[in-house]
């Protein structure tokens, strides 16, 4: 007898993404130290946050200061404060039938998406997209979910795929999509989420860019879709919604309703399941985090948001319109803080990634970072400042344009 | 095919206790509505934060307020800033050997203690003490590790076990203990720490009340043992040490040299598998919080987080001696802020929980909620009120007097 590993940790493949964009950036940096890079590659936000919710963390650090108003550990599934406004505002108001007891409160997405995993059989076949975040597949691998369907969601097929052939258990969506910026309509979730109501799997929603849809036929929820409350758990966060990538609030979803099933078929409930994870391996978010995450749920707070939202779809639509005017194939960007363009015939992402950064100093992310369908693209992010936007958007352009 | 659970959540027991706790004192409150009921069970702090934590907070929220001084996504095992004081402040000043790349930040250690367990194979045996916190019990039954060892840790054989017969792969030990409020010698944990390496076994070290020890043979950290690095796994918090409940913050050691193994026997170092789950399935703790965390780490800070810890130590005497003179045979509250006694002959903890309750209006922790050892014992708690606390035990030995 010895301790012994999960030898499944040792099936994770590294991922060098941004550990390699980073080194590229720095090498270049190192030997064009005049060069002025831009770099439109980050997926994180940069605006500072709005007034209401630096108001309501001073006021939350104030409450911990004082014995009458201290807050020591909180429900860890989160404060009703926040839980009740959560359901009221991003479900309720929208005619969606969630309540409070179905919210879960936590430090993100991040978090709740890997540990939900806990929760289920490691037989269960797994449905991950491709090209998408690379988290859903390196927790099924970590846990030992080898059973691995990779479904293509590429420009090939209009990011909508058909609908797979073999059975899958779990399934992971990402809506709208990290890193192609598309996302599917009501009418091809529905789809997914009547394959998952008959074949008896659950679909794990991530709707962390939810904010950022435009366009009316692009569910805000998979609630929105009949039926999806049997099958489908919601992961939303505010890091981008309201810039918390630094605070750490999200929250995840978990209807009465969902099901999954013990191995003699018997339906087993998953929200009380949820909870005596959540209640045994968390301690809750911080308090500071969630008074901060309550302030955005009024109409002054939602004003507040939508002025930083607004900024960055500003950065979206110049990327967007200036590499259709460069004479690129563009996909996404209008439900989404990300761009996904295709690199010219005859090049990697890697190599193009190389090329912009060298003629034009402008650092994106090479999409074979997020799966074998991303090669032959890049991602664009709106993240950056608007005078670094136009800027690197100009560049390119003229780029092309003294190329052709 | 089916999405199925984890069936081995189905054998977690659900963990009545403080429900239970709540529910009897809420109906003898309403039976007895001019009962003033004081509260001795609690586990959690009630002293606002010091003066140091809550300006770095304020000023973590201005930081959040700029765009030049905007913080999103942290390093996912921490900021360097907090890292690098935990390695110097907490082991290097004390003449330890740990630095910043052994130190992983988190949100407390519920979460790592709980998650540490991904990283093990699910078939290694598990020693668990008895009585103790319930979590590492409801985490090893969760994640299907079934073969438990339970090493009593009670009046019986002194709180100083003896070493298990038969080979444990994973030790948890919690020191000072929960609820017991007793910890072991430097040379009785070295048994522990000679035996883990004998055998090729990990000890998960949950050192949360380490602020609380203030006898010298008592190790402050489980490095102090010579060996541990290789065999030994530290979690530490915030929130007993600096009143960090609410604020969640914490971190756990993992020294370079700590090994498990795989199938075949090879070493495996668990310090880059862990850096990988961290990085994978969680997104860092606040920046909020970290900031608040590094303020204990100067003089200054650290003289102010001391006047909370003597103002619960004060507590904890008082009750101790309370008892002590009321005829209890009493253990802990030395190196703890948890007072462990037992009951009088005849009676089981929640019957004598219901005697306090009813003639003296004070509420406790039955023993018999944290094993099987526990039974025939009570625990209080250090973290109420001074005027409270002098009431509480005065009562107490008024109620001990007039029965006799």
């Amino acid at each position: 007898m010895m301790i012994k590993i999960n030898e499944n940790f040792l099936n994770v493949s590294e991922n060098y993404l941004f550990t390699e964009i980073a080194k590229r950036t720095k090498k270049y940096k190192e030997e064009h130290p005049e060069a002025n890079i831009i770099k439109l590659g980050i997926g994180d936000v940069t605006l500072p946050l709005a007034n209401c919710i630096l108001q309501a963390m001073h006021d939350a650090i104030n409450d911990l200061s004082n014995k009458d108003t201290f807050k020591g550990y909180g429900p860890e599934i989160g404060y009703g404060f926040l839980r009740e406004k959560i359901a009221e505002w991003d479900y309720n108001k929208r005619g969606l039938d969630i309540d409070k007891h179905e919210i879960f409160v936590s430090d993100g997405i991040s978090s709740d998406i890997g540990n939900f995993g806990d929760l289920l059989d490691i037989n269960n076949t797994v449905g991950i997209s491709n090209p998408v975040y690379p988290e859903y597949l390196d927790v099924s691998v970590m846990s030992g979910r080898n059973k691995i369907v990779y479904i293509p969601f590429s420009a090939e097929n209009n990011f909508t795929p058909e609908l797979p052939t073999e059975k899958i258990d779990l399934i992971y969506l990402c809506m709208p999509n990290n890193p192609t910026g598309t996302a599917l309509t009501k009418e091809e979730l529905k789809k997914w989420v009547d394959y998952a109501i008959e074949n008896k799997s659950l679909i794990l929603f991530d709707a962390a860019y939810e904010r950022f849809i435009e366009e009316d036929n692009i569910p805000h929820s998979i609630y929105e879709i009949e039926g999806a409350k049997q099958v489908a758990i919601e992961f939303k966060s505010f890091s981008k919604t309201a810039g918390f990538t630094g605070v750490r609030c999200g929250y995840t979803v978990v209807p009465k309703e969902a099901v999954a099933y013990d191995l003699n078929g018997n339906k087993v409930e998953l929200n009380p399941l949820w909870n005596r994870r959540q209640c045994t391996k968390f301690n809750g978010a911080s308090y500071i985090s969630q008074k901060g995450a309550e302030a955005i749920y009024s109409e002054e707070g939602q004003n507040q948001i939508e002025e930083n939202i607004k900024y960055y779809k500003r950065n979206c639509n110049i990327i967007r319109q200036g590499l259709i005017d460069a004479g690129y194939e563009v996909f996404g960007g209008v439900n989404s803080p990300y761009i996904w363009f295709k690199v010219p015939a005859g090049h990697t992402s890697w190599e193009y990634f190389d090329i912009l950064l060298d003629k034009v100093n402008v650092v994106t992310t090479p999409g074979s970072g997020f799966g074998t369908k991303g090669e032959g693209y890049l991602r664009l992010s709106s993240f950056g400042t608007y005078e670094n936007t136009i800027e690197a958007i100009e560049r390119i352009k003229n780029f092309i344009k003294n190329n052709n």
